[in-house]
Parts: structure tokens; sequence; C-alpha cells
């Protein structure tokens, strides 16, 4: 069941799990699948075919691109910023490279994620890190660049 | 009076106070006193049991988390982050520590404030800054991790 | 004509050309001039008197002060934040600089600019820059404060 909390969209597309809760003016797109248990926060936007594993919490204006996909019991910060294009210009194509998170990762507060950039099983990315190289399992990483600590 | 521009969620336990403002996608939850004369932007989140003093202003996208004390005159910029969890886990639960604004700071835009930190009255952290520790009244500091100028 | 995806709120008074695209949850100001061709991700603001050349992109969340001038073919990532008023006091009167942003320039994802800065023609802004200075057309900048690269 999908417990949604005020006016969001979600396409008709998705595929949602049991006691998903949405909060208000959020976005999910087409073919997006979200596991079981899982919270996305009110302004959050979930791109199209993210898949994001169970028990996952998605904090209040994260912005996650299309095609990312989020392992179990990941934590995601308010204001997270994920990206898939290196080097941005309107209106060009390009190869889109969405992040990878491992289960148990936690994205503080704030933080940015460079394309493609793989977030390792129980990391924690420290609030308003700007992680540029993937992190290792179980690493810290903190700072712009953000460093293992 | 609360004067809302588009639709907006706001808690019915709520207390306002007079000729607040508030804009469209901006959420407030249960139990938050809001005083005279302040503005909550546009996809704002004002969490659970928060103050706010009178005549702050806080805009765009800001995230204020739960039980956050604000005083008077306080300006908090667009897309500002605040934490209450130093090593958040995804369903784990923890002692919160929302941080402490004092009268008259100003937090610039895309400001990160890191878990129990306090902002001491008048203080201006810049834009952008990623506070690590508490700062006094009337300090001045930016950067990541935001140092005194 | 205008594409709009769901609820959002465009100002009576906003120009709007051919071909654009407002997503949920986004606000146009008063007197907004917004060129054909131009998309306007969910949750951004758009601010009073604002002009958004043709074929510009404007991403998730992205926060766009009163008569800031961006030009064609521009990209502004998720959760950008501008700003204009270098010294923010709640309900302190100021002179707004807002910045200024060339033609074919790309402001990377949660970067924040500071007031008053020119982004020059072509230029590249990194994703999670905090851009203290202008920038000359065709550079690129990276970092907190941004430096040329």
């Amino acid at each position: 069941m999908i417990d949604t909390v005020g006016p969001c969209e979600i396409a008709a597309s998705v595929i949602v799990g049991e006691r998903v809760k949405i909060w208000q003016f959020a976005t999910i797109c087409d073919g997006a699948v979200i596991g079981d248990d899982v919270m996305v926060g009110s302004g959050a936007w979930i791109g199209k075919n993210v898949i994001v594993g169970v028990c996952t919490r998605i904090q209040h204006g994260a912005f996650i691109p299309n095609g990312t996909v989020i392992g179990r019991g990941v934590f995601i910060g308010p204001n997270v910023t994920m990206t898939d294009d290196k080097y941005p210009k309107a209106g060009m194509p390009y190869r889109a490279a969405p992040p990878i998170l491992e289960d148990d990762c936690s994205i503080g507060a704030g933080a940015i994620l460079l394309p493609g950039v793989q977030i390792g099983r129980g990391a924690m990315i420290g609030a308003g890190a700007v992680v540029t190289e993937s992190v290792p399992a179980g690493a810290t990483y903190v700072g712009c660049p953000a460093k293992r600590v």
C-alpha cells in the first residue's frame, strides 16, 4: 500500500512495495521501482527507472537522476543532489552515468554526487561533501572535494 | 492571520502569529510555533515542534529538522539545510540534536548546519558554508568546513 | 504554448514563449520572461522579472532571485542556488545584485552563485562550486571557493 501525504506526482507505471510513504510535493517518474518500507520526503525527485531498495529513506528535496540504482537501507539526506552528466550543456545529448549506491550507505544532508560514482556498502558521506570519486565499502568521506577520513 | 500563496501543507496543530506569509509547496509540521511577521518560502520544510521567532525569514527549499529553535529576526537563505543526526543510518533510532539559531543571525544560501551547532546572536554564515562547530555571537564564518573570517 | 506537468504557480503577468515546459511544484513570479523551448524543473523558483533565454534548462529545486538575467542555451543544474544580497539580514532593505549568466554557460548541480557574479559565455561551473567572483567566457571553475581549472 502506498501512503501519500498531500499532493505528489507518481507516474502510473511506478511499481511500489508495501508500507511505502510518499510525502507531499514529491515526484516519482515513469518506470521507477520502490521497495517495501521506503520513505520519500517532501519535494524529492525520483527520476525514470530509478530502483530503490527496501527500507531506504530519501529526504526532503533530494534529486535522484534517471536510472540511479539505490540499495537497501540507504539514507539519503535532505537536499542531496545526484548527477549523471559530467559536462552538462543545455539540449546536448549525453551518455547518462547515474551513481550507484550500495546497501546501508548514508549520504549526508546537502551532499553532491558526481556522475558515475559508486558508494560502497555501509559507506558514510558527510553533510555537504562533494563526492568526485567512488567510495569503498565502509569508508567515511567528507569535504569538497570529499576525502577519506 | 495566515496568508498562504498557493497550495501548502500546514498541520492543524501549528500555532501561527500575525501577518505570517507561507508560500506555495511549503510544509509546516505538527506542533510548530511560528511568530508574528514570519515568512516561509516556497518548498521549505519546517519540522515538528520547531519554534520560529518573530520577523524571521525562511527562504525557498530550506530544511529545518524537528525541534529546531530559531530566534527573532533570523535570515535563512534558499536551500539551506539543517541536520539533527550526526551519523544517520536508515531506520536507526537516534538522539536528535537540532541546531539552535539565536536572534538576528543570518544563514547564507545553500549553507549546511551540522547537528547540534549553535549560531550566536547576529552571526553571519556565508553562502555554501558547511558549519561543523558552534559560531559565537557576531562572528562571520565561511567555507567548507566553515572558518571564522 | 506552455506545457505544465502537474500543479505549479505561474503569475498571470509572466510572458512565456513557444514549447516551454514547466514541471510540477515550480513557481514563476510576476514579470518574468521565458523564451522559447525553455524547461523549468520541478520545485524550481523563478523570481520576479527574471529573463530566461531560449533553450535554457533550469533543473529541479533551483532558486533564481528577482531580476536575474539568463542567456540562451544555459544549463542550470538541480538544487543550484543563486543570490542577490551580499549581507542578508531579515527585514533589511538592500540593493539587489542578482547574477548574470551569459549564453551557453552551464552551472553544475548544487552550485551556489554569490551576488552580482557574471558567468561568461560558455563557462562551466562544477557541481557543488561556490562561485564568489565573476567567471570569464569559456572558463571552468570548481570548488569552494570556486577556482579556475
